[in-house]
């Protein structure tokens, strides 16, 4: 018996030259009880360029108990966050660092969060995330919607991961993908499952997240969605732009319009108080696939972030502009979503609430890069003129009320 | 020493013919400071009949930490859940599934659960158990009562076991014995106690609640309770029927009354939406002692679940219809309660809310039975038939608000 | 290598005559992701006096999770509790117990309890410490200020700490420090941090509080702070006194005045139900630094509690009152703060509420002393009379709406 182990685990090791070489863990899975505190993996054990993943759990504080994955392509490091809707908490290529300095610094357990608190803005006290999604039932302003009150960009982001897993693929381009299932259910209420695959490949600073909503239902329901990404410094500055091929552009509400729609994509630095966020609503131009490509430029243009999404799926976005002081939560939003982040009423009103059949999915892609030096942003710039092929339409006239 | 030891456990193994084989097992105890991750034992340890007890703790997603034991008594399975108010999740008998398919696949930890949610209703989020207690201040409608927000159906099936230990007993008749404390007590708030007793014998398909709530003030308190007791498919479907020696029913609200009185206690299958849930209030007959028995009788009439319990402490029940489409929760609730699911104030004007003095306990006793067979549902009818001394008195007229 | 190693050891015991013998552990620490379930130390490990220390995690019911440390200083024993806001659950030294019989009896776990229940009252749901922090940005009773839902007495009690230590300082004086950070920080909302020393000197019945408030932002902002401290019986009873160097004392509201101020630092002994507590707000003498004494006598004079604290950053003193029945939450209050329980903006219109400029910090000293015999009793009345130089101001006029 034994020889015939050895004989195996031989035979495993000597892979053909053709084979592909890869791996594959499953680390939370609620339907089999299975939940692993701490794990890790590199190259070295999968094979295939120069990466390495690290499942941990934190400890201490309001952090305790919340696990993140710590993800090195060997070109850019992000964090998962399995047990906060599978957000990604930070990256950083280089010198430079996708993310922002929440005034929050531990990654707070869903348990010390209160939804309802605040008027129903409770989301907030433990926001922090570089990718941080609203959703699925709902995201955007407050409101009681019928029976059902909806609190600020919904719970997805406060919901552990039932199923994570990662895999490492060889071929067709050598890759590390993530997948995490969140379930957005209640007994009586919404029956939404995220499914999520965030890959990225070896040696690049891009990642990238296929996204399915399922109705797990058998009867029809709406859905929305919501991708709040969100850059600080060094990004975020006085001189920074927000790169973007619009087709049309409106301030969200009245705040937002007040100071006109001049200088509505540039950034003027921090302000000390009284100060007020703003938000502009806006459509783009696609290519022929309908794909597009936004970009948050660097004061000094030397740097940047391209964000590339499917406007099929992703057909509206909002910018977020809080150029409060640096301790006081310093960041722009750039938020493709199904909709805008007003009440859902006003949405549903507008046409923009997706509804999926019973057992139907949505599907959603987006990919996050880092552009590290001018000729990468000047490259994503040129990339971002060509969709532009008309002049957008600028309107002061809020979206919402 | 070490062969005094040995001498010891031989005494031990060496039970005289005469001594009662049992065994006992304290498993959560917060006043020894005592938790239990993972336990077992079975007839093989304990002796006599052919039975299992599994504890376990729960992992991945919102069931994190949850605790269950799981009981096979040799002709049912069932799972108790410590964690969430020594309910009972599900159970099977054979072939015979007693419990329901709830929107929610994961027995959802408390800490995920906020009960003031959607106006007081955050309850039935994590609802999906086979035995769900409302209780222990209150249960029914959310209403403000006074100084109290009394949320829907009360805190006892969100409050975890401060005490949990399992023992078996060979005789008078051989049974596994559950006992569970679950403390819904506040500081200037209710000071209440649940002492459950859950009972099963071996080689019988039934288990059986012998509750006490003690108030552990100084000062009179009100109590409420409910058994939410819930049955999905095979026993309901097109054509099964509640079958109970009912003394007087009445719907509970103009919802309920819309569709008349007619085929009350029969079923017509899932319907889509629009459809509304239907509640019928009724007092039962009971024997000599004030014990009384109703039935759910699955659409063949070959399989049935037996509802038996003591009137003088719980004189009420409401049955519940939510024949729903089969994935947004289709099922249907044979609720023996100290009163009504109405609002308590509404309750307490009626007469049907207890108060209990300082120290006083309140004594309930309930058994559900799996029948599995036609003749057993059959001998079930005809015992019920035995207690329907008079004709029910049907009314139209809402039994609250 | 072992050799050396060895060598290391007997050089770490053979500690010079003069050096200071000591010690020094961190237990938990976010920024390091470090916790530790159970840890003991002693006065044989670290030297000096004899005295312990131990950090426990504790199990079962709504208390799985809590972390309590225990003390003994030789001549009194206090349990820390870092889940809790770094508060202290009791104390006893030889026969006299500081503390009191909260109807709650497990330290009760932050995730069970909703600050927001019962109208903004939820916080007394899991009270029972003998010294409990109400802030930071607010204490007193719930109100909506501005864009902020404010709860009863604030966050921090249901806060973990983020940091915990634990040194033995050997000289000048033997004694042990507890050192706890606590965060109670939202994004877009406070961003303040409490930095608590709990100190004891070995063999003295006696802690001490230093703690420091500081404003982790760049932007002024507000503060309040309450030293909630609790006493049942042995202290609390018929003919039990508060003594004070009182400067002015008036009702804090209508209730509290109904009964005149006659007798406003007597007890009367446990009431039943209709009772009202009676809360009493005053300004003290202090002496030429600013601190001042307050006393909690028994009945029969023979023992009783010194609180000592430092009235230029705590000017306001409550006392509370509330004598219902034993079982009920019998117990008293006394309350240095930065102001007064009423609502923040009626704290904040008298000019009681600190604002803290950005990485400001405010201090407090507070130390609590058990007196255990008449001669102890009499040198701190002593004590208070010298401090009181001119009769009180007691006026009958609320203090609050």
């Amino acid at each position: 018996m034994r020889k015939f182990l050895l004989a195996l685990f031989a035979c495993a090791l000597s892979v053909p030259a053709f084979a592909q070489i890869g791996g594959q863990q499953v680390l939370i899975d609620s339907d089999r009880n299975l939940a692993t505190a701490e794990w890790k993996v590199s190259s070295a054990e999968w094979g295939g360029g120069r990466w390495s993943v690290q499942l941990r759990t934190l400890h201490g504080g309001r952090q305790e108990g919340v696990q993140v994955i710590d993800v090195d392509n060997g070109a850019m490091t992000f964090t998962i966050v399995p047990s906060r809707g599978f957000e990604i908490w930070t990256a950083k290529a280089g010198k430079l660092r996708l993310g922002w300095d929440s005034p929050i610094k531990e990654i707070i357990h869903p348990s010390y969060i209160r939804l309802t608190d605040n008027g129903g803005a409770g989301w907030v006290a433990g926001f922090g995330g570089l990718m941080v999604r609203g959703g699925l039932a709902s995201f955007g302003s407050p409101v009681q919607d019928g029976n059902e009150q909806l609190t600020l960009h919904g719970r997805v982001d406060y919901l552990p991961a039932s199923h994570v897993s990662v895999r490492y693929e060889a071929s067709p381009v050598p890759r590390l993908v993530f997948r995490g299932v969140v379930n957005d259910t209640q007994t009586f209420g919404p029956q939404l499952r995220l499914t999520s695959e965030i890959s990225t490949p070896i040696g690049k600073p891009e990642v990238a997240f296929d996204d399915e909503i399922t109705n797990l239902s058998d009867a029809p329901q709406e859905m929305q969605l919501l991708y709040h990404t969100n850059f600080g410094t060094p990004l975020l500055g006085a001189g920074a732009e927000f790169v973007a091929p619009v087709k049309q552009v409106a301030p969200m509400n009245k705040a937002s319009a007040a100071g006109g729609l001049a200088g509505w994509n540039r950034y003027s630095g921090p302000h000390a108080q009284p100060y007020s966020a703003q938000v502009f609503n806006m459509q783009l131009h696609g290519d022929a696939r309908g794909m597009t490509k936004t970009m948050l430029k660097s004061p000094q243009g030397d740097m940047g972030v391209l964000m590339s999404f499917d406007t099929k799926t992703l057909p509206y976005m909002s910018l977020w502009k809080n150029e409060v002081t640096p301790k006081a939560g310093y960041v722009t939003g750039l938020e493709p979503g199904t909709g805008f982040p007003n009440p859902r009423p006003v949405e549903r009103a507008a046409g923009r609430v997706p509804t999926l059949k019973g057992g139907e999915t949505y599907r959603v892609h987006l990919a996050i890069t880092a552009l590290t030096n001018p000729a990468e942003v000047a490259r994503a710039a040129a990339d971002i003129r060509a969709l532009a092929v008309v002049p957008p339409v600028v309107s002061i006239t809020p979206t919402g009320p």
